[in-house]
């Protein structure tokens, strides 16, 4: 099983010194109190809980899984426990609003968190995990009374919450649901229907859940349009703010599956059960939308947490695994072979890992930033952050766990044959990994959310916008020791502009060269992406060498491992690019009707 | 979860139209029984089999897997009774020897029976797949005597057989390995040692097993030339051949793994246990090379299985499927949205699936029949056809694994969320898929065996053996209808070439450039090998379509997925060529102690 050690050290590289976190945290009103101090010690605090108290229950969680009875659902041996040190150390209110009874610290620093713990235990994590989407919604969209019956409990983590929207017959296409929710004389609505895939939806863990609902009113127009949001508590609540009577929303099983078996994955009926409204009627899909892009960097968080853990679990193996000798010579000669880490192939194969982890740590850090500037900036810079995230928050959920489960494979074939074997707990982080491609809108919704809303939706508007940093980058680093990132970072950026505008009229011409190309244009944004940011780790840690000092190793692996990402990994735009641009043809041309066994 | 319904017409349009078997089996002599007429027979029993007989226990199988006590190992309901069956009706004895009790057909047919069990259930075909491992020792090793008790029984099928190579510290590195075989006075061996990841080692199917053993003489020279190969039965055998005594080889327990759930992988204790030497002394690993691609055939199969389940599936809940609406407007406007198969993305997905299990499928039944040519055909072609295994077998088991796995994950994929839960049986196929890149040489094992043992090793000559065929494919093809496949595969064809030649110098300077870019390279050949299988296939079903007559539109669909295939698919050895010719630096450079979290 892989020993998790919490990467503190690349992670405060991320924040402090490539993102001058503490810099911007002190121009942002309501974040002055995230000083690098505590930003550090937030860090060191988190990862000892990931370590300590929720990485030990990673493979019994898995092993036991979750039970269900009439009763409820009981949650792994340990997870409970865990989740009540969790809320006794106060980390569900670390980001959240202070009037609530939060600490009020950016956000960024709720996504430390979760990569941490969730490196962890991701199934455990998403308990608590899936609760920031009830907070932001009653946060955005409640009224008083509704931020103080739930808010307050859920920023304290007495009470957890979930987002139910799937039902059995659409999870992509939310205009086709059905759940009903008929208006009732006190002013409640009686909420019908069955909710699937409700992460969370019922645990032993707390002794309240809140679930936001998405349902129709009697007099809803169809599709997207006639969609309302609805807060239904477990427990109903009373007028001092107490638990109250059962409500009418039970749990009728749980769902076997391939991985994350620690979290219940809840069927939910709701039998007229007691709901209220939030926010305005037929208006919930986009309330939904406001807190979607960090649920989205919370899904990306999952392919970044595996990457890590699968990726540290394959070093220790590739350090003590003895098979053949090196090509160029023995390199153990007392040993009765070499470790395999001297082979290009397990190097090729870690230093993949290696380089997704880092990039989409920064990458994702950033993606959170700037959800803090959204929140805190002036109307400016909240504009352009807004935008930026706008563009990136696809890119960071779609390609981060197609990445993160690349990688998590990759942590299996490290291992050859005893990575089959659940002992080790390397498979397990590809089954608990491959939902992450899924929820939270697939690969391809994603890409077609980027390709078609985001660039050619905004006339390439958006693309300009984060394009315009890689040319700042570019200037600011034009001198020669930086030129193998900068002239490849630049040629890539030159190339994206040159194929989104071609895919801009190939779409015009037919909108399904879009669709034909939206994934592979997607995975091509994400190489640059990457780039960019990797290439601004170069520089931070070419300036660090260049000054001396400690900790230069740190900054000589760092610089190796964008060598490594421009050499091997960004050439896969080559084909990328290729394919996207061959149209829509050869998919569409086969009738369904040849389409056969 | 997916129906599984034998591809019955596409594997007769490889075997018959593309590869032509009836012609080639009248000339080669004792496979002149292998008439269209008799193999379509085949094809169509073993259909049968695989529908009604082994389908209904691929879940089964997997959710209730083997049990482990100390008289043995219990498999899953309805295992042993398909077993039986398959017995009976005399499917263990399709391919094998006539002088010991087998029907003497082809091993190519023996090949399309695993394809058709293999797709139905995996986990299951494991047990009977691995006696032909056995099979071939014993055929090609053993004495007269050693024949008439064991090889008899194993094609038969009343015993069956193991291979029992890896232990727990060597797998890819067998010179490693320890079990101890110490003479005995009456000239048999005690055998002492633990093998581990034996598939099948104990079952509860036939009454006895046959274990081939690899272990070390106690004057056995150092690495994999001190190994010898023993028959090491499960219960001893009687002068008459009957049921001895139980040998000292007890199954100390199962492993639980990842997927094929239903396959009791098992550790097995060697406490000097009776066995016999089998070939000569510390020659084991050259005896176990006479049918190593034979074997590798046999795991490329599961590719090939898992891809056309997957696809199965995947097609018929796109078909059925409602979301969203198609870019170019409703198809299915009485209905509240589109089934998902309008949507670009998903056909992508789709002839992925569709593309990689035709294009397997002739690759593998061509190879399967070389391996026919290798034992019946004169001395030249049996050399030829030697030759063209030993380059084509490591492209075969890693290029069809890798790809096998990538569509059983877009199997899932098309479900959405319902892909990861177990009831729909598609997250299965990727759990099962997993360990066929993994063992019988892992995909990094099978591209060093390419790269460097084959194509480097030959001094290119293998390669040329192979490239002639699609040269000669080329001059056949150089019409202006065909020119849409056979411009970009003589084209690829000569970059294969060129970029081998490359790698060939790359080696010279520094074997870790070889090593680095091995993968790469036998990724980049499979796509190559695939588009002259797409190439072939393209051109007899246009000269179908010029014939005119029955069943067009399976040959209109075959000329469309092989132009998806080139205009999807062959585009990926761009970033490979990129990749495989950077060479090792940027993955050696890493000093090992900076390899830290």
């Amino acid at each position: 099983m892989p020993q998790f050690k919490a990467p503190t050290r690349d992670i405060k590289f991320a924040i402090n010194e490539v993102l001058n976190s503490e810099a911007l945290y002190q121009t942002l009103p309501g974040c002055e109190e995230a000083t690098q101090d505590i930003i550090n010690a937030i860090i060191d605090e988190g990862a000892k809980f990931a370590e300590e108290v929720v990485a030990p229950l990673y493979q019994s969680g898995d092993e036991e899984g979750c039970t269900w009875s009439e009763d409820g659902v009981k949650t792994p041996a340990g997870f409970a426990d865990a989740y009540r040190q969790y809320v006794e150390n106060g980390w569900p209110a670390l980001s959240a609003d202070p009037t609530y009874g939060g600490q009020g610290l950016p956000n960024m620093l709720g996504i430390v968190m979760n990569e941490l713990a969730g490196t962890a235990n991701w199934a455990w994590l998403m308990y608590p995990g899936l609760s920031h989407g009830a907070i932001h919604t009653v946060e955005e969209h409640g009224d008083e009374q509704q931020k103080q019956h739930y808010l307050t409990k859920m920023i304290s983590g007495e009470w957890t919450g979930t987002m139910c929207l799937t039902e059995s017959h659409c999870g992509s296409d939310l205009g086709l649901l059905r759940t009903k929710a008929e208006p009732q004389a006190d002013g409640s609505y009686a909420i019908t229907g069955t909710k699937i895939f409700i992460s969370a939806g019922e645990h032993d863990m707390a002794e309240n859940i809140v679930h936001i609902v998405l349902a129709r009113l009697p007099d809803a127009p169809e599709g997207t349009k006639g969609i309302s949001l609805f807060i239904v508590p477990k427990f109903d609540v009373t007028a001092d703010g107490g638990i109250g009577e059962r409500n009418a929303v039970h749990c009728a099983s749980i769902e076997e599956k391939m991985g994350i078996h620690g979290n219940a994955t809840c069927v939910l009926n709701f039998d007229g059960a007691r709901g209220y409204l939030i926010g305005p009627p037929n208006k919930g899909l986009n309330a939904m939308f406001t807190f979607m892009n960090t649920a989205r960097i919370g899904t990306a968080i999952q392919g970044l947490a595996h990457t890590e853990l699968s990726f540290q679990g394959a070093l220790s193996y590739a350090k003590e695994r003895l098979a053949m000798r090196s090509l160029t010579g023995p390199k153990n000669p007392d040993g009765p072979a070499d470790p395999i880490i001297v082979h290009p192939d397990v190097r090729r194969m870690l230093l993949t890992q290696k380089a997704i982890a880092e990039g989409a740590r920064v990458f994702l850090y950033y993606l959170a930033q700037l959800g803090d500037v959204v929140q805190c900036g002036d109307a400016e810079s909240a504009k352009k952050a807004d935008d930026l995230m706008a563009l990136l928050t696809p890119i960071a959920k779609a390609f981060t766990t197609e990445l993160g489960y690349e990688c998590s494979n990759l942590g299996v074939q490290v291992y050859g044959g005893h990575g089959f074997i659940r002992e080790w707990g390397m498979e397990q982080i590809v089954r608990d990994c491959r939902i992450s491609m899924l929820y939270e809108g697939t690969t391809g919704i994603q890409a077609l959310d980027l390709l078609g809303r985001k660039v050619l939706g905004s006339g390439g508007k958006l693309l300009l916008e984060f394009t315009g940093l890689i040319d700042e980058l570019c200037e600011q680093h034009s001198g020669p020791e930086m030129a193998e990132f900068i002239e490849p970072l630049k040629a890539a950026k030159d190339e994206w502009l040159e194929v989104s505008m071609k895919l801009g009229e190939a779409a015009m011409e037919n909108p399904d060269n879009a669709g034909a190309a939206a994934v592979d244009y997607m995975m091509y944004s994400g190489y640059v992406t990457f780039a960019y940011f990797w290439a601004r780790m170069a520089a931070v840690a070419q300036a660090r060498i260049a000054q001396g000092g400690e900790d230069m190793s740190f900054y000589e692996a760092k610089i190796i491992t964008a060598r490594f990402y421009f050499d091997k990994l960004l050439p896969r735009t080559r084909t990328l690019k290729e394919t996207m641009l061959s149209g829509a043809d050869t998919l569409m041309e086969m009738p369904e009707a040849l389409f056969i066994v």
